[in-house]
């Protein structure tokens, strides 16, 4: 055998076994992984030499090492627990259970996300009958002793123990009560003590085992419990809901008590470095003196707010303040912060990256790139893009005291308060009376929008996040709370039911749209819109951002607001609410009933100055900038009447035996839309296939489009229509689509004696649009993405049947990742999106990019689109403040990409 | 200057100016492009040696460059004519236009395609009155050149000058009338001379032009005319609707006169080498002495069947039998001849390849093979696969008297008789008094499947090929008509009208589902049936084929039929037509109306015994082979009443203001279907969605299943199921619905003691199914391509709205270059099927992959599934032996592709 061995592979090495606890000193905010949130926090403070009670963490590692095991700690972890518990004692000086100068620790669980639903904390733990007596000599207050030992008893029989809290709570109560206390600091130490003994009472008789009295039983047993916290049935659920991987496990953080409750130059609180509803830059927090951590939660007292410790404990508060700004300079972000004074001394038992509300990250991110902390880049990353929606609309005050009756989807955000109304009609005559009012349907359909326009806000019991409700009041920036399911309407009888409250025709009520509440009466709402510090930050992500930012606009104001909040363009312009207006609803029924082409015509003769009116108005709005129209898409038959009106009309009048004319007359309306319905009208007679049979249609559009441009130039304004055939599925379909758009556009350039450079493209939507995009990008001169048709069509789901049905369902229990009407499929449309770019540029390299969808108001899908490569994104007016951040934030994430 | 010059580019070349006009030497079968099907023809027999009088053919070439000059005959075409005209001359000793002897051509178009629409052929050219005396005298039959002549100036007129026929008609009756003639025969040469100066005077009325008289100006003017007829509107049209370019031009053959109409020992005929009906092996055909060509097609004389002439003129007839045989040997294939007898000389016109029957093609593919005539392979190209259905099926007796009375799509073969019914109650009801029933409605829905049951046949005013209807019928093996718009039905008034004709109930009428004919009254059919022939060629295929054949099939009936027909095993069998049945409708629809687990779950027990049944028939009765059981698939609400008539009966109770019961019970019906009504039923809650959300449905299944097996498996018969998972778009939803099907065959096996060792799998029919094909194939055995489904949303297509309304259109139009829901997709749907095939392999290399949608059964398609290396077709078991060929033919056309 040779004498020096040599090495040959790694794994012949002997591992040293992995170190399972970390004193604070030897951890860091890097080690989070190991250490947890709280853990890494607590070890960064104490490196940073701040006052932090001395402490240790046990790692992940070793949670999941006990859970693998099924509950046995593992190998040598409990001999490293204790050997960092003796230098806990040696550097306190006291000892974990001794009867003169007792130490105790508090043992608390922190994962590496914030979870709820795992253990939280246990305090004061090591007392015992005999500590007891030690902390009570030792701080010469027996009463604080005792205070502290039933609130152990309590705690860990609660959260180690699992008695039930209320149990606990009937006794203190029943102990106030007797002893005439107001509160339970006004017990006196015998009150006190014969609790503690109850309570050690109801844990031998709930868990039939006496309660702990080893200091070092009850730590293992608090680390047990944290452990087991991890696969606690609400933990899980967390995690399976937030997609936290269940592989990660929890630390424990073991810490020396320090005592608030030690008199008047004591205390405890929670604080922010900056104010996380606005932003502004000052501490901003809460306090007790005289009190534990638990009390400020607790709400038994009031806390002061932070500025007064000023005045109480002068000293302390400059310390504070030193240190918190040293924590945020350290974080670069603001802290959110637990400290506790005992006897004059400050300590500091965590800090972490606060939550803010949507302005406050607006506020704090601007105001930090100019104090130099951070970088722009890092600013527009530190702001949620979703919330900047919320910025923009009226929202319910937060202080107001509201009765939610209901919660449905939050479809539309912003706060409305009206009258509650059933039918559009109703909502518009009421409206004009001046009264504001909420219109409450089951559902809606395009006969309801100028009810919609009406109405301060839309509730409707059915239809999802993308039904017809959501997208129209989406898009005109109204409320709007969907698929209430809890919601009971009674159209007939005018009225709904909620949450066992009736409201009737009239009666007022609010919805929230930002939250999906449905609150009884009318609720104090806060004004909100673009900040000047939203604004900043906003031109900060134009300087970033490739992406353009387009709108969905079909009326010139919703044109002019998609522009004053930064739109560069009309992406999609749909002409088909116009046709719904009561003026051309008419006449577009008689287009669609015509049976000669002769009448068509004459039918869409009498539309043409309305359209062309539409088009004036909205390319004047948007003068310099593209508006992208398209031609007309839903199947005709939604514009006549209801097919189960109808029916039950007519048999109304043939039971009443009434022949005449309006029987006629209803019989042949009937027949009508009988004739022109169809079993999946998603799939069936729309979108181009419309023109294709009845090019007069078109040509009536095209030309509106072509005179209002006329028009325009000839009043020096600068049109840039461009022209959107929608629903092509094969290339041939497109060109001819385009050959009668380009024969009417030369026959009215000829009438006008001007020349048109309009750009004629299709939405891409079908999904063997995509797969066969090089063949149409020879007849395209622009795609337009149609994400919510393509979505339905790829997944092969009806976004308004699933919606309210299974596809809640599915996401809830986790069969789909997210609604994919929500977030753009990465795999299913993005694939298809991903062909349709790579081959319709190798077709035609100048070919312009772009999304229409509602998607492309939504974080994650601007980010698919930015690293597919398009040329813009275009969402609803009051989406595009937030689609420009997303842009930004998209175009980071790309380059940071490419750089690696 | 070098003396040799050197060669650097072949364009510095000089080229010849190319040759526009062949002598029927100089060509062959090899130059059709140029010359034409026809001048291919004669100058191939030329060059054989053939009598074929002499003549040339002026090339495609000179055609398209007169089209593309407007009109304008392209350089040295006319100098190339009076050359080879010249040589025509010196070869036969004649001249054109000439006193003495003249001579006569006729001019032909043809194309290198047979079509209908252009020129066909004028006779006689050459005649003036000058050299109708040559004729005349040289004859020595005046009458004969004055019918010549006066027969050359109708045709040139009506074909080249573009005179209407009539007019020459109704002067030829006048003539006839007027001597007192029955025939045209019989006029005398002076009532023919005045008749031919009566016809010069129309064309002069008519055409502001002397007819010509220079024979030069005929033969060009007839050679333009050719040339313009090739953009003709009839043949315009013909190449758009069979996809022939516009860009292959006719050619033009000018032929040396022969005449039939010569005496007793001339005449002229049509012949096949074989019987064109029956493939049997005997020369076939018409003729008629002492006539022209035209006369045999005219029709005025009853032309005499061929072997005849055996007795007429032997020697003629020896030698033409001798030609035929050499024909078909020299090209391999029946031979289609004209021919005509000048003076007992025989000549050949024209020579082609037979069209011929179904029936024949199989015998004569099968005989020629026996013959050593052509290899097995070539006789499996020879037969049209699709044909092969048609020989499954009764068939109208082709010698039978018809009258048609409206033509609708030919949606499942067969011919059926029987009397009118018009719902399907009354169909079983007059079926089951032994009375043959055709059942007749606007369109079928599954509510009718027991009336389709009991009738012969199915006739629709609605619907495409792949309607209800029609796809029921086919599984069933049932003819049916569907979508005969012309067909006005009457379901109150029981009744059609069609054609002028009224069909009440219990009228005897006929469909041909072949053809898509409906006839009035009973029609003479015939039997047919797998052929001696037939199996031969099939046996064949088998061999030759790589692709297995499966069936769809729902009943054992249909699976003893399939196997029968050759079907290697089951690939779909749809679970949902057994619920429709009437003993079980109940159960269903109390299964669906639960609101409770446990009531559904009783309703579901119900069910287990018969759908237990069902899988036991159909296993035994392909005991060996797989039967691929798929869950059940439609949405619940086609189990449930039609809402329209719950309305409108819920409607008339009310207004009656009959409270009870009754409405009660209708309203709650109501309630229910509403509450399951879907906007797109297609894209709603139906396929695995409905075992995700109610997965006892699918445990009653799989129990049934496999209890099935168990049973079987107890009677010593080898069951093979194997189950499959529909409309799945996500791998966690085949992931989920796996584990139910496991759980529950575990769950049985279990019970009943044995193991179970059956294959799971899925439809991919969802576009993201075969998009995230690699995901999916992590949880599936097997892949079937459900492209009914698929196409519908790649396409964005709903069949049931489109086949009725745009699809028409879109392929009747050219916007489409097939109805995609008959011919597979290749650019869209088989894009995908090419992903799911590829990457569900990569994921998953034993992953077995077949098709079980209507394209299954379609030889188009079954190309592209071969191409794709999928296992297997599945199609309807009438279709089993065409799939069987088409396969084989797939397989030939790829090994020959590879080997290039």
């Amino acid at each position: 055998m040779a004498k020096t061995p040599v090495r040959t592979h790694p794994s012949s090495e002997r591992k040293p076994a992995p170190k399972l606890v970390y004193d604070f000193e030897e951890g860091s905010a890097s080690m989070r992984d190991r250490l947890g949130g709280k853990g890494a926090g607590v070890a960064e403070m104490t490196r940073a030499g701040l006052p932090v009670p001395p402490g240790f963490t046990i790692t992940t590692d070793a949670c999941l090492a006990y859970l693998g095991a099924k509950g046995r700690f593992p190998d040598g972890l409990l001999d490293e627990v204790r050997e960092h518990l003796a230098g806990l004692e040696r550097r306190s000086g006291k000892r974990l259970g001794d009867q003169e100068n007792p130490l105790l620790v508090s043992v608390r669980s922190g994962a590496a996300f914030s979870m709820p639903g795992m253990m939280d904390t246990v305090l004061n733990l090591g007392l015992n009958q005999q500590s007891l007596e030690g902390l009570a000599r030792r701080t010469g207050d027996r009463r604080f002793a005792l205070d502290a030992y039933r609130r152990f008893i309590q705690m860990y029989g609660r959260i180690v123990l699992g008695v039930e809290a209320e149990l606990f709570d009937v006794e203190l109560e029943r102990a106030k009560k007797s002893a005439h206390a107001g509160s339970d600091a006004e017990l006196k130490p015998a009150a006190l003590e014969k609790l503690a003994a109850k309570f050690r009472q109801i844990v031998e008789t709930h868990t039939r085992e006496a309660f702990p009295e080893d200091p070092w039983d009850q730590l293992t047993g608090a680390v047990a419990a944290v452990f087991d916290s991890w696969n606690g049935r609400r933990a899980i659920a967390y995690r399976e809901f937030n997609h936290i991987p269940h592989t990660l496990g929890t630390a424990v953080n073991v810490q020396a008590m320090v005592f608030g409750n030690m008199g008047e130059d004591s205390g405890t609180g929670v604080a922010f470095t900056r104010d996380p509803a606005t932003g502004e830059r000052r501490i901003f927090g809460e306090y007790l003196l005289n009190a534990q951590g638990e009390d400020v939660v607790a709400g038994i007292r009031t806390p002061q707010p932070i500025d007064t410790l000023e005045r109480a404990l002068p000293a302390v508060y400059a310390e504070f303040a030193k240190i918190a700004e040293r924590l945020e300079h350290h974080y670069r972000d603001v802290q959110d912060m637990e400290f506790t004074i005992e006897k004059g001394q400050l300590y500091m038992l965590q800090t972490r990256t606060a939550k803010r509300t949507a302005a406050a990250a607006v506020k704090i991110a601007v105001d930090m790139v100019a104090e130099k902390l951070i970088t722009r880049d890092e600013a527009l990353r530190r702001v949620d893009s979703e919330q900047v929606d919320h910025l923009l609309h009226r929202a319910i005050d937060p202080k107001a005291k509201i009765k939610v009756i209901a919660t449905g989807l939050a479809a539309s955000p912003g706060a409305a308060t009206g009258a509650a109304v059933f039918d559009a009609d109703r909502a518009e005559q009421i409206a004009k009376q001046g009264r504001q009012v909420i219109l409450v349907r089951i559902e809606t359909n395009p006969d309801d929008v100028h009810g919609m326009i009406a109405a301060e806000g839309v509730l409707t019991s059915r239809g999802g996040r993308t039904s017809h409700a959501a997208v129209v009041a989406r898009g005109m920036g109204k409320p709007c709370v969907a698929g209430t399911e809890d919601l009971k309407v009674d159209l007939v009888k005018r009225r709904f039911e909620a949450g066992g409250v009736v409201v009737r025709e009239g009666d007022i009520f609010t919805i929230d749209g930002t939250t999906g509440r449905v609150i009884e009466g009318a609720v104090p709402t806060v004004e909100a819109g673009v900040s000047g510090d939203l604004e900043q930050l906003l031109q900060m992500a134009d300087k970033v951002r490739r992406l353009k930012i387009y709108a969905n606009a079909d009326t010139p104001e919703d044109a002019r607001r998609a522009r004053e909040f930064g739109a560069q363009g009309i992406g999609l312009c749909r002409t088909e609410h116009m046709f719904m207006q009561q003026d051309r609803l008419p006449h577009v029924q008689r287009m669609i009933l015509a049976q000669e082409t002769k009448d068509r015509e004459a039918a869409l003769a009498e539309l043409l100055p309305f359209q062309r009116d539409d088009f004036v108005g909205i390319l004047e709005a948007m003068q310099g900038l593209p508006v992208i129209i398209r031609l007309i898409d839903p199947p005709l038959h939604e514009f006549l009447p209801s097919h189960d009106e109808l029916l039950v009309e007519v048999t109304h009048l043939r039971d009443a035996k009434k022949a005449g004319r309006k029987l006629e007359r209803a019989e042949h309306m009937l027949r009508a839309v009988e004739e022109l319905r169809e079993q999946n009208p998603m799939l069936g007679l729309r979108g181009c296939r419309l023109g294709l049979l009845f090019p007069e249609i078109i040509e009536m559009q095209v030309r509106a489009i072509a005179e209002a441009a006329s028009e325009l130039r000839r009043r020096r304004v600068k049109p840039v229509p461009e022209i959107m055939v929608p629903l092509v599925g094969h290339a041939e379909e497109l060109r001819r689509s385009r050959q009668t758009i380009e024969a009417t556009l030369k026959q009215v350039a000829k009438e006008q004696g001007v020349r048109f450079d309009i750009k004629v493209g299709t939405m891409i939507e079908v999904p063997r649009a995509a797969l066969t995009a090089g063949q149409i990008a020879e007849h395209a001169q622009f795609f337009s993405f149609g994400t919510n048709d393509m979505t339905q069509m790829t997944y092969g789901v009806s976004r308004d049947d699933a919606e309210g049905k299974f596809l809640g369902r599915y996401v809830t229990d986790g069969i789909l990742p997210a609604n994919p009407f929500e977030h753009l499929d990465p795999d299913g449309v993005g694939r298809l999106m991903g062909y349709a770019v790579t081959e319709g540029r190798a077709t035609r390299p100048a070919l312009e990019v772009g999304i229409c969808g509602e998607h492309g108001g939504d974080a994650q899908s601007i980010a698919i689109c930015e690293r597919l490569g398009l040329d813009y994104v275009s969402c609803s007016p009051f989406r595009v403040p937030g689609a420009r951040l997303a842009a930004a934030q998209a175009r980071l994430a790309q380059t940071q990409n490419q750089d690696v």
